[in-house]
């Protein structure tokens, strides 16, 4: 009975691992996210994970009939294969803020889990965050919602028309690297850099670097609520540029709902009215039908994130009702 | 025999509606746009043309299995179907830029015609484009592509994953409204205005404006080729905010080609070095694999734009091979 399903959590230190059957979360393992070796060392850790994650639960890897894979990114393809090309990752493409103990440019994870697993999707975090709250979240009963991670970086997930967006390497809705100015008098020519998109503007470190530098994100908010002017001033102008992308996302996507989720969001109460205010004065036209609301899962992502990806229908319905991911082993 | 389409391209100014069958366009005909009477006023215009087109072509109404709407918009919603809610048609929103004959507010296209055909497809003018690109054009076998009209407005119609983003209302991919700053010192809630979207800024008209406000856009490229430095530096910036915003598009649907179209893309042998000069110097993780082509249908869009949005897979093969668009009824 192939009635098993892995999901893989990918982040930049650690690789999580669960394997669920359709009462719930049968095991689960956790390690550090594997740098060293080969180019397919962090696709073999995942498929030890698996293999142990099965032998906790007392089953045969034979019994897993799909993997779902939730990951930071870029990705990239090689022979139609998607890969990953995070710069958290691949030492290799000099792109790591840290140094990496590896010269990899490309993790094949598309096809090293695909010779051993029948099903195998794949999706960023973000990408998969939009699944697990469509299906089990704040989006039920939504086909044109985004989800908006803001958290130590900004990106997003979107549903339009019912169904996912992807892009050409599923690398659609990279929110937080977006252009802050499309008018300005800086151009990429004299050198693209980072730090004029939104992410380095607006997301968690963004706000607690613009009040002293010393402070955290969290710290800030503590002084914002205790009527802290500086704190106001940061956290109303990161708000404010939060609410002109997200105009900008609507008005290319014309979604129906922005979940909100990420760390800064857990101060979604100061910031609400702060950004919905901001975004509900633009272009009517586009903006007047669409809802706000906090994301629903926020613990639960880990788990939920890669296994929403493949879970069959006939498991949604039951999951629903009974909420087995709150009971899930540590 | 069922066997004729509909086609409609609803314009501010002029209807045009051809009848097709699987051999090409059989009969034409196009009226000034309808602005006077009640709501349904314009949707029974257009009856009263395919009707009138069928009797041309020496068909029944009866025949039509299929009708096809390519329209300016916005769209808005009224009990599930789709109207029309275009400030240059409805003159009870206030939003006209001439005093219209009208107080209309919504045009209930899709629910008027539904009435009568059986089967009913409605697109904004630039989604359709991007469908007819896509079928017929300079789109053909790509998945994920933006096409772009540079013209008096700009805006765009989106696949991606090979489907044709509508959003909840039909509205997704008006480029032409997103913001060109996201940190500004202005906020939406000083007063929204239009003047700060990418089109008052980057559209044929405001290169027009930006030159000496009495020449106008094919003149001001004329003078660019003739080496005058202030048409090149008016070109030069709406090129980079062009591109800037392309690099938005691309960052959040991850698309491989943009099709460019609109009048303005007359002159993209002037514009396309200067477009893709600043649009490839931004991120390469999601710039690099881009292409740019002009559109290849500008011309025979009228024709072909609604069509294509109800054209069955079995006439394509064959109009692709023969072209029937290039020997249409004038």
């Amino acid at each position: 009975m192939k009635d098993y399903l892995a999901a893989v959590d990918v982040g930049g230190t650690k690789v999580s691992v669960s394997v669920s059957n359709r009462e719930g979360i049968a095991a689960k393992r956790r390690e550090p996210t594997c740098k060293q070796g080969d180019e397919t060392a962090l696709p073999m850790q995942i498929d030890s994970m698996i293999r142990g994650a099965c032998n906790d639960a007392g089953v045969s890897v034979d019994d897993v009939s799909a993997v779902g894979v939730s990951t930071c990114s870029p990705f990239d393809r090689r022979a139609g294969r998607l890969g990953l090309t995070a710069p958290n990752l691949c030492g290799g493409l000099g792109w790591s803020p840290v140094p990496l103990p590896n010269d990899w440019e490309f993790i094949p994870l598309e096809s090293e889990l695909a010779a051993r697993y029948a099903s195998v999707s794949i999706g960023n975090d973000c990408a998969t965050a939009a699944v697990a709250e469509r299906t089990f979240g704040a989006g039920r009963g939504f086909d044109d919602l985004v989800y908006v991670t803001w958290s130590t970086g900004i990106g997003a997930g979107a549903f339009v028309d019912g169904r996912l967006l992807g892009g050409k390497h599923s690398n659609a809705m990279h929110l937080g690297h977006i252009p802050l100015h499309i008018d300005t008098e800086e151009s990429y020519l004299d050198g693209w850099r980072e730090a004029t998109n939104l992410e380095p503007n607006a997301a968690g470190p963004a706000i607690a670097r613009a009040y002293d530098g010393s402070s955290n994100t969290r710290e800030v908010f503590r002084r914002y609520r205790s009527g802290d002017e500086r704190a106001r001033s940061v956290v109303t102008r990161a708000a404010k540029q939060f609410a002109r992308a997200l105009v900008t996302v609507t008005t290319l996507l014309d979604n129906r709902l922005f979940i909100i989720g990420g760390s800064v969001s857990n101060d979604w109460d100061v910031l609400e009215p702060l950004v919905s205010r901001e975004f509900y004065a633009a272009n009517p036209f586009f903006v007047q039908d669409v809802e706000f609301r906090k994301c629903a899962l926020e613990n639960y992502l880990g788990d939920l994130a890669g296994l929403s990806l493949v879970m069959p229908e006939s498991w949604i319905h039951e999951w629903r009702e009974r909420k087995p991911w709150e009971r899930a082993p540590g």
